[in-house]
């Protein structure tokens, strides 16, 4: 009992009687970022008998098993100090990116207590950090003017719910009198409509393309391609869920044939030009093929399509939708789309899919634009890909 | 190495070359909530020696030290499985509530790593869930129509920088060309324009309230009361900061002085009623301080006053909006306010800085209403609070 009490009293510095309990001060700095972009990772575990740091950033590994070698995410030991502080600093300075890792305390993963900015995908959360320079200023929050974000709810005509969408409008949206361009972007397996504007720091990258005239001011809107979802998890009506890839319906054809009132709506409550011209969609993995599919299936929608690590050749079912495709696919290019843009990283596992995708729209003459990255089915090549495709919209 | 790797494979279940890493599925199940609303909670932590459980629906225990006895966060011990996974099971049902929890691992205090659903106040980040009935039914998404919450940004003059505010509006707000009446809700120290949102739970009250027709349609401004912030930490160009209460500015009169830029761009840019019959303001502890010192400095700006465990007396400085409080006082009370009203619990640590505050109302016959509670500082409290106050207004 002594010792549970020495604890809160540690822990909790200041306690006052009947008070929330609050840390007012995070255990100790970590992470530290200095100016020559070396970073000190620190974790204060006095009892802790291994503690490893876990990040892309650091050197990968690689295991051998059964013939198939497998690369496994950088790890680094932390050093254990008199104090029980635990730290590590990187032999180097790290390149400017936007950055996530986990600390392994004892075989256990966690995130950096001292660091309170996390990111979650899918049911993996991590600290992260910014190495400013370089794209990563694309990436963050810069003094320019800022666009809104919106969480709105329409109603879904198909499921008969109402279901939960992230809207963004640029700065000085409804000021001016100005009817916009509408992008609809469309998240992968286990997102929803939050990941683009948490993962994929979509905002950040309007605001500053839009302020640097790289891109044109427009609206964009994150929908959540979970038909069993309202809205993400913990925003709707289905309470404190998890994600669960194994039980959300995917690649069923639901959510391309409910897109049609989402897109009404928006035309309805925004102030919108509703014509093809005006409007793109670009998705990733399972958001790309839905955006695939979409924009065939509806070719008087869009003018703009984007294809990031798309996740083509999924279908599943017997689904309306997806029939006919070669049909569809002539129809959609005989309306000569302003763009067809597919992104994909030559180490992505959806790489080959692709370039036989590629080599569909080749073999029929179907004008479209390629784009190949190093790096494989990352939020760093999406980030990568939505910086390059806002500039070439509109 | 060999039992790094073996705990990759373990952690990175599904691990594709050069892929982003992620877990498909969280380690275990937890917590999981029962029918009859016990709860068990699972950490998988085969090399832990110890793993305790923090929360506030705990007995909690005492210390005596000088004299004084300091209630601490209750807590239980997890016991260990033949397979490395602990639990703990509630010996009894909980009662209805918006509960959050810490493990503490051999000492070091983490969040679930199986629960996605986080909450932070201030640095501290824990994990929640929802037992439903009872009050914690207003805090929890419902089936009823949502309104929206806008992160949006304007400029402040005071400042001559822009500053991020919440904006929520009902449902159907802009469908029917109708005005609304305007609550602007202020945070405590440590907090930011997103603290009502996330810990206040303050959308899924006015949903709720409002779908029961026990509340008005009204928008509601969030602001950010810390004028060295232009954002939330990590949502503004100061970038992913933490919240230091030591270095903060409080009680300097500058977020007051500031307040009118934050009232001409909300009426401005939404659809409002520009009048003191159609605008409230409340806040929390230095955001009731706030609340009281804006509607008192300007009389006229405020029909409908809030003050939610209010950090009355703690004006610093030599600031002209603090001056002549008692003329102001009788100035703000001779134009009979519609509302003037004042929550405290019986534990909170303001108990009686708000009873000398009543007392100088009573004796100066200035007409209020007292609302007495159980309880602390804390948003257990606040969100009460926030739900007794939306049914009175306008």
């Amino acid at each position: 009992m002594r010792k549970i009490i020495l604890f809160l009293f540690i822990f909790h510095i200041i306690h006052l009687p009947a008070q929330e309990s609050i840390w007012w001060k995070t255990p100790t700095t970590s992470p530290e970022i200095y100016d020559n972009h070396m970073v000190t990772f620190r974790l204060v575990a006095p009892r802790a008998k291994e503690v490893l740091l876990v990040g892309e950033f650091l050197p990968p590994s690689y295991v051998v098993k059964d013939g198939i070698t497998t690369e496994l995410t950088g790890t680094a030991s932390l050093r254990k100090g008199g104090d029980g502080v635990w730290t590590y600093t990187t032999p180097r300075p790290l390149e400017p990116g936007y950055y996530n890792y986990n600390f392994v305390v004892d075989g256990l993963t966690i995130t950096d207590p001292s660091n309170i900015h996390t990111s979650r995908d899918v049911v993996k959360i991590s600290s992260v950090f910014f190495i400013e320079g370089g794209w990563s200023d694309y990436y963050r929050d810069q003094d320019v003017p800022h666009g809104t974000l919106s969480h709105v709810w329409y109603h879904c005509d198909k499921t008969d719910r109402d279901r939960r969408l992230a809207v963004y409008t640029p700065a000085g949206y409804g000021e001016y009198g100005l009817r916009y361009p509408v992008l609809y972007l469309l998240h992968g397996m286990g997102g929803d409509e939050d990941s683009w504007a948490t993962l994929g720091r979509a905002v950040q990258i309007l605001d500053n393309l839009i302020a640097q005239g790289k891109a044109k001011p427009m609206i964009v809107v994150m929908t959540n391609g979970n038909m069993d979802q309202q809205a993400a998890p913990g925003h709707g009506p289905e309470g404190f869920i998890k994600p669960d890839l194994e039980l959300t319906p995917a690649y069923d054809g639901v959510f391309e044939e409910s897109f049609p009132s989402i897109v009404r709506f928006i035309d309805k409550a925004y102030h919108t030009v509703p014509r093809k011209q005006w409007r793109a969609i670009a998705g990733l993995s399972m958001g790309g093929f839905h955006a695939m599919q979409i924009s065939r299936a509806y070719p008087d929608f869009f003018d703009y399509v984007g294809l990031f690590s798309a996740a083509v050749g999924r279908e599943q079912g017997d689904i309306p939708l997806y029939q006919n495709p070669m049909e569809k696919l002539r129809t959609q290019f005989s309306k000569k789309p302003a763009l067809y843009w597919i992104a994909i990283g030559k180490e992505d596992f959806l790489y080959d899919a692709n370039a036989e995708y590629v080599q569909l729209l080749e073999t029929n003459r179907f004008r479209y634009e390629y784009f190949e990255t190093g790096g494989g089915h990352t939020w760093n090549n999406w980030r990568f890909y939505l910086t390059e495709f806002l500039r070439k919209l509109f």
